[in-house]
């Protein structure tokens, strides 16, 4: 049993939050899940705690998760080679159906569980589920890999309405009954946009946008989608990054209030992030 | 272009479906779609233009299916043997694991997709979501192959109040995250009789109970479940028609009104039963 | 007892009307009810049935009814003598109140019979009802022939809303007291535009529009309201079809989607023309 | 213009029907309109806005109503000879019919329409709207005079619940399509217990209950049902007035808190009666 | 017991109040309540139980309250001497918690007291209920006398939905927690204008605008706010009227159909005003 | 700006909430709030806050308070001399309504403000509001002392269904107009078993029920109502405490699930409570 001290600091702390969830209050907030924080099953299970909680005190929580490692390993298993084209992964029929089965049959489904599991009331869904996510390829050569041209998030606001945590995997579908893989990031920034969240939070493997990537002290806090391109320019933001800062920059296009990066190998950087102004990775916002 | 006296005997037919539609108005019917009606791509683009159909015509339709060979095929493909205990396929995790895999990302999605595609809403459900099937393993020898012990049809009902047609999965959670296997007759009775079910609607490669089973025109039309031991002791039921029967009974004894064994690869199977008094199957209620 | 092929066909033939259930679920259909499907019991209880039908199937029906022949038999019984100015009935104020009495107080209640037998929920209406068609005189000489001034369709919305098939006479009213006999095509017109509804369909004694009068195969299946005027004047539209058409002409005017005239000597006729493109009658529709 | 006083008077009087408008406030009143307060066109009027008046200050009002006289006066204009057994008319389908005409197709939509006129919202129904009223023949050798077998009073509950003044023609149906000429009082006791109403008023051409006929001033204000037998045995309760305590006591069995007969001769005597504890009528209530 | 006669004058003045009743169903009508009025006990049940039956018949009153005598004296007990400035009284924080006790935790709470007593449903607000009434202060050198800056009338429509009866005490609140007192005619006005109110009714201790002071006969029933000006000109409107008149101008700029002054100390004045088109006070409206 | 470290810690530590958010999302908890809790301007605010957050997650929050102190300085000031009848103040109507006026008027409408002010909805009722407490004399020498005879929780209710966080006066009413004053911790149970309440704290200046008066530890952290009397006996509840602990016992025979009694000058100390299974004072829960 712990000692009254600590109970007091524990209230202390719980008192202060008032205003954040004051903020949040019957806001819709999409959580786009993925990396280190999916793998490591204790990771795993403070984020869905999380996300109960969010839920509980009155946010509108929608999960929206990727699979990177999962469906490798399947496609592995069930001796499917990838062949690359330009360095990206030509998708085929069926490995497009392996990742709806990954995403929607495996991963989704124990996301579900344990929410579920830890007290919320969850259902998870993909893109055909109310054929919410219509598709069609990206680019020929790159085979199934989706770009959507349409949404249709009724199914998503339905859920959330009686009170549901949607769990979403991104998959596609067009007319022609062909499945689509989508990537994660881009899904979760449409998602995001048509539900006009207040925030989308990408949860990610870096401590957010560095100024210098050798030094960990210098995160850039908060960035005005204008000053985008200057970043790019002077290298600041280049890689891999550049993607995921493009799907911040369309979720803010789409009427998003605050698109996040956060490091998500922290144990409830959610949680940090929703709970203060600054948090711990880098926030985007309009204006300039 | 059809002539008048077509169209004339088109309408004659519907007229004629009336007092049917009626009697199904607003109420539930569980299907359990399986066997060849699911492999045939042209049955199944019919049994899923007649679910949305009978969603059309006010029933309140609830698609259980199973995934036999599909299964079968991805344990194949990834390599695992299936060990059998008493002629029972033994289900390690992993095997739940594919079981969930096949039937809640593959099957049970492209169900959704193609009820979408003609005009129903859908959403596809598991035994996770809404924390709807909780199970414990039926024998400890053979694995995980579930045993019900809880259902929670609040999901279902959820979807069904807002007029989504749910296509659902028959695989279970327990309170420690393992994934069940669970049979798909056994939870479509247990489902249809949580949702108090007008009907059950067992989907079968046989033409329904015949009594003798060299002469397809021996049809049973209408079984008494108070008749049922003494059929068995005929041996008019027997072998692998045991369990369905069983399940049957165990539909009804839960308070479903009528449940139905049908052909499925008769195209139409459904909307022939709900149509008619008689039916081409054999239709099982209580009393005797 | 039926054969299968017999079943299936008629599952086939269920299944086929799929597409046209889909189109007119939820929407609003005004049949206008008259000539000879009203005097024959066998074709008016046939009609009866497909409005009990389309009702079920989510269909929201309005039934407007005329009463030709019954008014004159009443009229004749009481030793009222009808009066001809320019060809056309003088309605005096005693005439009016007939006019209603067989109107709102025979047909009108029958219908509702009939159509409660069949399983549906109806309620009967005329214009006094929630004071719904407000007239004047549309010529001083005529008498109480009334032309519709006002409309207040919320008794019937409101009957629909409930789930009722709403039967309605049309009589109107003024602020003095004066009940008004109208145009049944016309009134229906007016309702059907009132009520925004998807279609309006005119039973008639005549196959549609020909082409040729004498030749009952040259039958115009689509007339765009722009071609009205030519096919006057080619005299391919005269007549007793002139104010017919002006009354189609009137309710696409008022935003009706779709208006057929049909021959309601032919069973089932309003199925049949909500289950076909093409019909077995005339559709005019909007545009050129 | 009046004068202060007047005003102030005015004002006082309203101000003291305080206490009844809260006892009657969202409670069920069933009113039988009949006899002269039908025929004399201002006592009508002076009728029709009472029931409006309740109907503003919170009472459901539901008009039941018979047709004497009109009756008569059609059956002589349509040359159908009245024939009598034991000193009652025969009532045969055609009678039936003409009944109904005057009933549902006259009175009642001229009803209706004095209701809007004043500012009421009202809808005209008889036993066929909703299947209301089902019947059978009360005694072979009267033809079609209807004993009411079953009520639904679903439709009068849904009109109210809309907010409308439901106008009650007594006309009943059976499954075979027949036509019912029902006793309104009888009728309006039935509807009144069918809808638990707080009160049942019927309106007659005398002044109640009086204990010497030969004498207005011995009216008796309140009866207990136990004590009708004896008032029967003494021959204050006789002749015309006995069906009329039948119903009285009927009502009452069925539920009804309170029934009254008042004088519908005198202006404005629903609202004397709702007004007042004693009233001008004579009242029956429950118990000894 | 009151003999027939009298009934029935009642019923008949009761049954002219048809039109008003009508006018006014629905309808929001703020009452600002003062004066002798609100001293005398017997004048006092009379304006509640009028309250009550105007609440009865449909009428969404809202009772806006003052009380000059009962503050003064409650200062005169605590021994705070009254400060004058320009004839103002100082309003210190000590004394606008004074006002504020007496406003809201005895009068306020008086009348709800009342108001349950007669049968009405009520319940006492302020301005900080529901964070209503935001106040600054009007004239520095007058202390804590409040300007509203703000109104949210949310929690006044809330209570209005529920079938409640608001007794609203006029103080307000600002962000620093100080508390202020409000004109209860100014503040009448901003309240009757943020609900739509059909009509604001001022009870004061005059028979209303009097065109020459020393006649009573000289009342002016109706007049334009837009004759105001030349009304000040002319001396008719002169001293203490002054504000008073101000208020009924900015209460029909904000949007209320129709604004009464009327005398609070003739028993039933806010029924004879509802009752009659020229009322007994003087009526303020829109135009010219 | 705080560091990382300490941002993790907060969200740890809300984290670990989850569970306790979990059991009172929904339910009625019922705050008495009083002693130095209320005379502490920080503690106050504290307080307060704490209210509005446990709001915000889903707690319907309803605060009961007292008014000690400020009675006191209330009628010193009017010069009201106490008069003490065996220990027991008396209470004459002058005293009963400047208790009410204290309580109602200043106290209550401060709370409320102080809660819109954190961004909670509040609204401040008493025992008159929706006729909630009715009284009688407890004892006839203490004067209007009241005794709950009656209690109407519906305004309570009304105001938590549409988010309002009710504040309650302790004051009660009669049928003659009386005011009393009833003690807050009785009132509150008496609310709180009306409620069906979760739970009813009674924040006080004490630590608990202490073993050993004299020493801190020795806190009893769980008491079984069963084992009251045998604690009465040891002399471990004696004197002041008695009557709480009566309250205590009421609230539980009422239906409350658990009653705290708690250190209302330890700051957050609801949401200690509200946070932990023993919690930081003593818990009364029935059974033995």
């Amino acid at each position: 049993m712990e000692n009254v001290n600590d109970k007091q600091m524990r209230a202390h702390i719980l008192a202060e939050a008032l205003p954040y969830i004051r903020e949040y209050n019957g806001k819709v907030v999409v959580v786009k899940y993925g990396g280190n924080a999916m793998i490591n099953e204790e990771l795993k299970n403070s984020v869905m705690r999380d996300i109960v909680l969010l839920s509980l005190i009155g946010v509108k929580v929608v999960l929206v998760h990727g699979g990177g490692p999962e469906i490798s390993e399947m496609l592995k298993k069930t001796g499917k080679e990838s062949r690359f084209i330009d360095g990206l992964r030509y998708t085929d029929a069926e490995t497009a159906e392996i990742v709806r089965m990954v995403l929607a049959g495996k991963i989704n489904k124990a996301l579900v569980d344990r929410i579920e599991h830890f007290g919320g009331k969850s259902v998870g869904l993909c893109g055909m589920d109310g054929h919410m996510l219509k598709c069609e390829k990206q680019d020929e050569k790159l085979g199934y890999v989706g770009k959507i041209v349409e949404i249709d998030a009724k199914v998503i606001t339905d859920a959330l309405s009686l009170g549901y945590i949607p769990v979403v995997s991104t998959v596609g579908y067009d007319d022609e009954g062909n499945v689509y893989n989508v990537n994660a990031d881009t899904a979760a920034a449409v998602v995001a946009g048509a539900l006009g969240a207040q925030s989308l939070i990408l949860m990610t493997d870096t401590k957010g946008v560095l100024r210098d990537r050798e030094d960990e002290d210098s995160l850039i806090s908060k960035i005005y989608v204008s000053d985008i391109p200057s970043l790019v320019k002077q290298g600041v933001i280049s890689g891999g990054m550049i993607p995921k800062i493009d799907c911040c920059r369309e979720a803010i296009r789409r009427g998003v209030r605050k698109v996040f990066i956060i490091d998500g190998r922290v144990s409830h950087s959610i949680l940090v992030e929703i709970l203060s102004d600054s948090g711990i990775g880098t926030m985007f916002v309009n204006g300039d």
